[in-house]
C-alpha cells in the first residue's frame, strides 16, 4: 500500500468538517456514509444513503434522496464530560481514508480540561462484499487517570435533509439485549427500510437501553482503569424495501443479518471486505509515474469514488449528481452518468454501463409522457431524474430574496441535449462491447425514441430544420437557437438511429423516412471565416468582458453576484464551453487547426464556474499535443473536490468531475478513442509524466496499455484478438505490443501549432 | 430589585444547558423562547412556541406545539475561528434571567486558543407589552488583539420538533438591505406564520444576504478594534394567522411592524417590557420573610413563569404542561390549568381565570362528540387537548423495546376525572366571582353537559350507581372502579349543576330529576375502621412495599425499571396520592382527624414520581398544622425545576408544579378557602417564615393579606366591603384590619395531633 492510496487529514478542522465528511464518504454503490465524527458537532452534517431510496417532503417538492436515521454517531462521556475536540487539547491528530481497502481510521491524543490524557481510535467502513453492513470500532485509553466512561449510541431518527423529515419511525426494538433495530418508511414513496445495529462491548460493562424522540439508544457506563484499552465494536445492516423482499419479512431478514454479521466482528468483517478492495485495484487501477505525486492520488481517489457511488448491484437506480456523499442536487441523475461517468465502467466493466443505460431504458415511458406533456413525440427524458423516471427538476429556482420571486427552472423545458446524450452512451456502448442483444432491444427502443423527440423538436425555417429555444451544457445562455452541441449531438443521434435500424433490418419506413429528411435539413452550425464554431446563433455577435477576476473565483457563480443572470446571457460569458465539449465527443468532426482555434478562442470566454468543464478542455488541448495547458488544466480538475477551497465539497462531491479525471487520462493523454471498427491511441503524455498504466476493456478484450512518452506497451490479458490503431498504424494485437512512438502524426501536429497559445 | 428575583446561572455546564434553557425561557403568553446560547451546541435543543400553533406532522401522530424557525441562533467568528465555550477557556461567565424585567443576559470573558481574550455581552427579552416583538443585543469586545469579526444570522427553519418537520417555507425576503422576512404554513392545521428579523450593524459592516436550505441569512464582517465595543441588534417580529388577520396583509403587518421596532431600538424596547414587568410585580407579588432566602426566588420564579406561560390574550387556547418553554407532553392541555394553574389567575385577575375557562366552554361541541364516540351523554373533554378541541392522547405509548409492542393509552379512555375537574373550576370560577353573566351561560352548560357525562358514565350495581373502570390522577392504578377522587368529584359535579340550575330556574326536569337520582344513588368512598378512604373499591386489598429506595429517586418512574406497569398496578403503589387530592379539594368534607390519618397513610405509600404530588401534600399537611412536614414538602416542590437535577426540566418546565407553588403558600399556609358565602382564612405558617404578605382578589374586592405566625394584617386595595372568616370569627373588612391568631381553633387543632405523625 502507497502513501498516495491514503486520503489524510492531519488537523481538526470545524471549517472544513463537511468537505472531508464528504472526501472521506465509505460506501459500496448500495450504501454511503458521510465520514461524519462520531461525536456531534454543531456545524457537521451527518448522511446515510441508499442508492434509490427518495422521497418528497411536501407534495409541491421534488424527490430527496433520504438522510436515513444515523448509525454512526457515539455521544463519549469522560467522568460525566461529554468528549468533543473542541473542548481541551488536542495532542495529535490523524484521519485517513485508506482506499485501499476502504477503512476509515481516525486517531487521536487527546487532554482534557483537568489535564487527563487520552487517546482515541476511530475505525469504520461499508463492506465491499456485503452491500447491507457496515461496521465501526471505538478504541479508548486512559492514559492518566482512572475515568467512568459513558457511551451512548444507537439509531437516531432525528436526522432530517436539511429540516425536510422524510422518515415515519415504525417499530423499534431490542432483541436479547444486544441488538437494536428500527424499522422506517418514507412518507411519500412507501419505502421501508430496516435498520440493525449490533454493539458489542465487554462484558463487564453496565448496558441498559431506551427509546425517547425518535432516537434508539444504548448506553454503557464503565469504569475505565489507566492504560487498558476499552474497544467496543458497532456493526449496522441496512436493508429496504427495493431488496424485493416482501415487506413483512425485511424484520426477520434484518434481524438474522445483524446476528450473523455482529459475529463475525469487525476484524474478518474488514478482512473480507478489504480483500474485494484488492480485487478492485488489481483489476483497475491507473498507475502514473509523475513528477507529481498528487496525480496518482487524485486518479486513485476518483476510482475509489466512481467505484462507491454506482449502483452495479440495481439497475432500477443510477447515478446521482454528488454520488452517494451528500445531498447536493437532491441526489438527482444528469447527463452527467451517461457523459462523464458511465465511460469508466465501460472499458472497465462493461455491464455495469449497460446497467445504467437499462435505468434510461426502464424509464422510457415516463420519457414518452414527459415528451407528450411537452408538445413533442418520442422520449424527452428528464434533466434530472430520480426513482420514478419523472422530471424532478425543481419547478422554480430558489427565491430571489430581493425581489421575493421565484424564477421557473427553464432546464427542465430545454436543456434538451440530454437526450441526445443518452443516445450517445448507447452507441459509445455498443461501439465498446458489440452488444447485439442489448442493442437490439433496449439500445434500438432509446434510439427510436430519442430521433423521434429531435424530429418532433425541429421546427423549419426557411427550408431548414432548426432547433430553438434551449439550453445547452453551457446555462449562462439560456433559451438560444441552434446551439451547435445540441445540433450536432442531435444530428448524431438521428444518424445512429437510422444505422441501427439498418443494421437490424427494422421496417419503421415512416421512422426511417423522417430520419432521412431530418439529416437532409438540419441545421448544423459551421466554422466561420476564423475557424470558430458558434456556440449559437447569436453568440458571436455578443459583447465579451474581461473575466480574469471571475476566473480567479471558479466555481463560486461570482459572475451572478455583479451581474443578473439576464445581463450574463446577452454577454459572451460561459461557465462551460459547448463547442469544447462537442469537439471532445467528436475528436474527427473538424480539423486539427480548428479544434485548436476553438478551444483558445472558447476557453477565453469560459469562467470554468461548471466542475464538467475543466478536465474537458485538458482532453481537448491533449488530443491536440498541447499538453502544457492541458495538463494545467488537468492539475486544476483534480483539486475540484480535492483542492483548498474548504467549502466545495460540503453538500457531497461532484461525481462528473471525479468521472472526468478518469476521461482525462484515457480520452485526453492517452488518447484512446473508437473508431467504426477498433481502438484508436494517440498519447500524448505531459512532460511530467514518465509513463502511465491502465486497464481497459474493449470488446471482450482486457487490456494493460503503457505509455511513456516514446513508447507504447500493449499487454493482451484475456479476449480476443483486436485490431489497434496507434497514430496512423494499425497493429493486430495477438499478445503483447512495444511500439516507439517517436515519428507521429500527433507528434507532429504539436509541432506545427506550437506557435498558438493563450 | 432583590438578588432573589434574578435566576442565575454561574458556570457553562454542557450537562444542564437544556434545563436552563427551559429555566430561563423568556416570553409573555403569546410567545416563548427558550434560553438557548446564541452559539449553537450540540446538545442543546433551540425552541420557539406561540400559543395555539399545533400542527400534525403526520396523519396518525397527534398535534405538537410547533418549533417554529429560530429568531435566536448567532454564528460568531473570530479571524475564522467559529466561536464555542467549548472551544478556548472561559475566564468567567455569568448568566441572569432578570425575573424582574423579563431580560436574559449573559456576560462572558473568553480567551480564545491563541491566548486572545474577549468580553461577550448577550441580551435578550421578549416584550412584555407588545405580544409580537422579541429583541436581541449583542455586544462584543476585543480586549487583546485586532480580529476579523464574522457573524452570521437570520431565520432558520431547519428547526424540528425532535426531528419532526411541520413548516413550509413560502416566502423568504429581504427588504432595503435590512430586514428578513420569511413566510411559512403548517403543514397540517394550515397555519401561517410570518417572521421578521431587522438586524441592525454598525455602518461600516459589510453586509450579505442569502437563502439556502430552509435558511435565511445575513452576513457580516468587520475589523474590530481593541477595546472598541461591537454591539449589534437583532429585532424580531412573529405574526400568525391567528392573529385575525387576513393571510394576504399578514407580510405587510410583519413588514411594518419589523420597522417599526427596529427603528426604536433594543433600549427603549426593553424600557417599555420593564415597566409592563413592573406593574406585574407591584399588583402581584407576593413577599416571604424567611431564614430561607431560597422561597422567595422559587414563588417569583413561579409567578413569573406563571406569567408567560398563560395566553392571557385570546382564549380559543389554554395552558399546555410545559407552557411555551419546551415541548415535552407536545404542548397538550391537561387537568393542570384548571386545578393547579387557574387558581392563581383566579385571584389575581380574574378575566384570565374566565379566559381558560371559556377554551373548555369553545371545546364543548368537540366534548360532547367524544361522548357519543365513547357511549357516553354530555360532554366528555379530551384528556390532552390542543388547538381544535379533540382528543390529543396520542392512542398508543411509545413502544416498549423489548417487546416491539405499543401499550393502548388509557388515559383518554378511562382518566375521565377532567370533567369533573373543569366543572370544579368553573364553580371555584364563581365562587371567586359571582360572574352571573359568566355562570348562566358558559358556566351553566359546562355544569349541564359534564354532569350529563357522569349520569351517563355511572352503573347501577345492587341498586347502588357506581363507576367503574377509571384512572385518578394516581395514573398507577389504571382501570380501577369506585376510585375516590372520581366519585366525590363526580357528585360534586352533578351537585353544582343542580345548584346552579336552580339558582338560574333552568326548566330541564329530565335533567334535574336524573341529576336528583344520580346524587341519591352515587357509591361515595366512606373512611374505614382506621380511618382510611380507600382509594378504589380494592387499593387497600393490596399487597404493600417499601417505597424507601424509589422516593429517593422521585421523579423518575425508577419503580417501571424494576416492576411492569402492571405489576405496580396490583400493589399499594402511588404516583400521586388521590384521596390527598380530594382532601385537599374539599377541605371540609372529613374531620381533621380523618384528614390526617388519610395523609399519612396515603404519603407512606406515594413515590411522588408526579410532579403534581407534594405541594398538594403540602396544602393538606399544612391545613392540619403540620408545618414541619408541610415545609419540607413545600421545599421540595420548589425543586422539581429550580433543583439540582441536571436533566428534570430538559424538555420544559413543570407548569401545574409551578401553579402549585403558589397554592402551597395561599391555599396551604395561608389557607384561603371559599366558604359559601364568604373567604377564610386559617394560617399556619412554618417555624421559617417570619412573614409573608399577598394580594388577592375575591368578589371585585382587592386585598392585601400580611401573616406573622401570630397576626394577620389585610388591607383592603379596592372594591366592596367583605365578610371574612378567620379562624372561627368572622370580620367585616372595611378597611384595614389586623388580628392576633393565638387563641385560635387551627392552633388548638394542632396541639391535640401532634402525638400522631410518620
Amino acid at each position: 500500500m502507497k502513501r498516495e492510496q491514503i486520503i489524510y487529514e492531519n488537523q481538526f478542522n470545524l471549517e472544513t468538517i463537511n468537505k472531508f465528511a464528504s472526501l472521506m464518504t465509505v460506501g459500496n454503490g448500495y450504501l454511503g456514509v458521510r465520514a461524519t465524527h462520531e461525536e456531534d458537532y454543531t456545524e457537521q452534517t451527518r448522511g446515510m444513503y441508499v442508492a434509490g431510496i427518495y422521497n418528497k417532503a411536501l407534495p409541491n417538492e421534488t424527490s430527496d434522496l433520504v438522510n436515513l436515521p444515523d448509525l454512526v454517531g457515539v455521544k463519549i462521556k469522560l467522568n460525566g464530560q461529554l468528549f468533543s475536540l473542541l473542548d481541551g487539547e488536542i495532542l495529535s491528530y490523524e484521519r485517513q481514508l485508506n482506499l485501499f481497502n476502504g477503512e476509515l481510521k481516525r486517531e487521536v491524543m487527546w487532554m482534557n480540561k483537568d489535564g487527563a490524557r487520552f487517546k482515541f481510535i476511530f475505525q469504520r467502513f461499508v463492506a465491499k462484499d456485503k452491500l447491507h453492513v457496515l461496521a465501526s470500532k471505538v478504541t479508548i485509553i486512559s492514559l492518566d487517570k482512572e475515568v467512568n466512561l459513558q457511551i451512548v449510541t444507537g439509531i437516531n431518527a432525528q436526522q432530517t435533509n436539511f429540516g425536510r423529515q422524510h422518515i415515519i419511525e415504525e417499530k423499534l426494538r431490542i432483541f436479547e439485549e444486544k441488538y437494536m433495530q428500527g424499522i422506517y418508511t418514507t412518507t411519500e414513496s412507501g419505502h421501508t427500510v430496516a435498520l440493525a445495529s449490533s454493539f458489542l462491548y465487554p462484558s463487564e460493562s453496565k448496558v441498559s437501553y431506551g427509546a425517547k424522540n425518535r432516537q434508539l439508544q444504548s448506553t454503557v457506563d464503565q469504569k475505565m482503569v489507566v492504560g487498558n484499552p476499552y474497544v467496543f465494536e458497532k456493526v449496522g445492516t441496512v436493508f429496504t424495501s427495493l431488496n424485493n423482499i416482501d415487506v413483512t419479512d425485511l424484520d426477520k431478514l434484518s434481524l438474522n443479518s445483524i446476528k450473523h454479521y455482529a459475529s463475525q466482528g469487525y476484524d474478518l468483517l474488514l478482512t473480507e471486505s478489504a480483500l474485494k478492495w484488492k480485487e478492485f485495484w488489481e483489476d483497475k487501477r491507473i498507475y502514473i509515474h509523475s513528477t507529481n505525486k498528487f496525480d496518482q492520488q487524485a486518479i486513485d481517489f476518483a476510482l475509489y469514488q466512481l467505484e462507491i457511488m454506482t449502483p452495479a448491484h440495481d439497475e432500477r437506480f443510477s447515478v446521482g449528481a454528488k454520488g452517494l456523499t451528500g445531498e447536493g442536487y437532491k441526489g438527482h441523475i444528469f447527463w452527467d452518468t451517461e457523459i462523464f461517468i458511465k465511460p469508466f465502467h465501460l472499458l472497465n466493466d462493461p455491464k455495469i454501463a449497460k446497467q445504467l443505460l437499462r435505468y434510461r431504458y426502464l424509464k422510457l415511458e415516463q420519457a414518452k409522457e414527459k415528451a407528450i406533456k411537452n408538445g413533442y413525440n418520442g422520449a424527452l427524458f428528464p434533466w434530472e431524474s430520480a426513482f420514478s423516471g419523472e422530471e424532478e427538476t425543481p419547478e422554480y429556482a430558489a427565491i430571489n430574496i430581493k425581489t421575493g420571486e421565484r424564477q421557473k427552472v427553464a432546464s427542465a423545458l430545454a436543456e434538451h441535449h440530454i437526450v441526445a446524450d443518452i443516445a450517445y452512451a448507447v452507441v459509445n456502448y455498443y461501439q465498446a462491447t458489440l452488444d447485439d442483444e442489448f442493442m437490439k432491444k433496449e439500445g434500438l427502443a432509446l434510439l427510436k425514441e430519442t430521433s423521434r423527440f429531435w424530429i418532433s423538436r425541429a421546427t423549419e425555417e426557411n427550408g431548414k430544420l432548426v432547433i430553438n429555444n434551449v439550453i445547452g451544457p453551457d446555462e449562462y445562455t439560456e433559451h438560444i437557437n441552434n446551439n451547435a452541441y445540441t445540433n450536432y449531438m442531435a444530428y448524431y443521434n438521428v444518424e445512429q438511429a437510422l444505422y441501427f435500424m439498418a443494421m437490424y433490418e427494422e421496417v419503421d419506413n415512416l421512422l426511417i423516412k423522417l430520419c432521412r429528411d431530418f439529416l437532409d435539413r438540419i441545421y448544423l452550425p459551421k466554422p466561420n471565416g476564423n475557424n470558430i464554431i458558434p456556440q449559437d446563433d447569436t453568440f458571436l455577435d455578443k459583447p465579451k468582458i474581461d473575466l480574469t477576476s471571475y476566473k480567479k473565483r471558479q466555481g463560486s457563480q461570482s459572475i451572478l453576484l455583479e451581474y443578473s443572470r439576464k445581463e450574463v446571457n446577452e454577454m459572451q460569458i460561459l461557465k462551460q464551453a459547448d463547442v469544447v465539449m462537442l469537439l471532445y465527443l467528436f475528436p474527427d468532426l473538424f480539423s486539427k487547426e480548428v479544434i485548436l482555434d476553438n478551444l483558445y478562442y472558447y476557453e477565453k470566454h469560459t469562467i470554468h464556474d461548471s466542475s464538467l468543464s475543466k478536465a474537458i478542455h485538458a482532453i481537448v488541448a491533449a488530443r491536440c499535443g498541447e499538453t502544457t495547458i492541458a495538463y494545467k488544466l488537468f492539475k486544476e480538475a483534480c483539486l475540484i473536490d480535492l483542492g483548498p477551497n474548504p467549502h466545495s465539497s460540503d453538500e457531497g462531491l461532484h461525481a462528473a468531475s471525479l468521472g472526468a479525471i478518469w476521461l482525462a487520462i484515457v480520452y485526453g493523454f492517452a488518447n484512446i478513442s473508437f473508431k467504426k471498427d477498433r481502438l484508436a491511441l494517440n498519447p500524448e503524455l505531459p512532460a511530467e509524466w514518465e509513463e502511465i498504466n491502465f486497464p481497459i476493456q474493449y470488446r471482450r478484450t482486457k487490456l494493460i496499455i503503457s505509455l511513456t512518452r516514446n513508447e507504447v506497451n500493449i499487454t493482451r490479458v484475456f479476449g480476443p484478438e483486436l485490431v489497434i490503431e496507434i497514430g496512423n498504424q494499425q497493429y493486430l494485437l495477438t499478445q503483447n505490443i512495444n511500439i516507439n512512438l517517436s515519428n507521429f502524426y500527433v507528434t507532429k501536429l504539436r509541432e506545427n501549432t506550437t506557435t498558438k497559445g493563450d
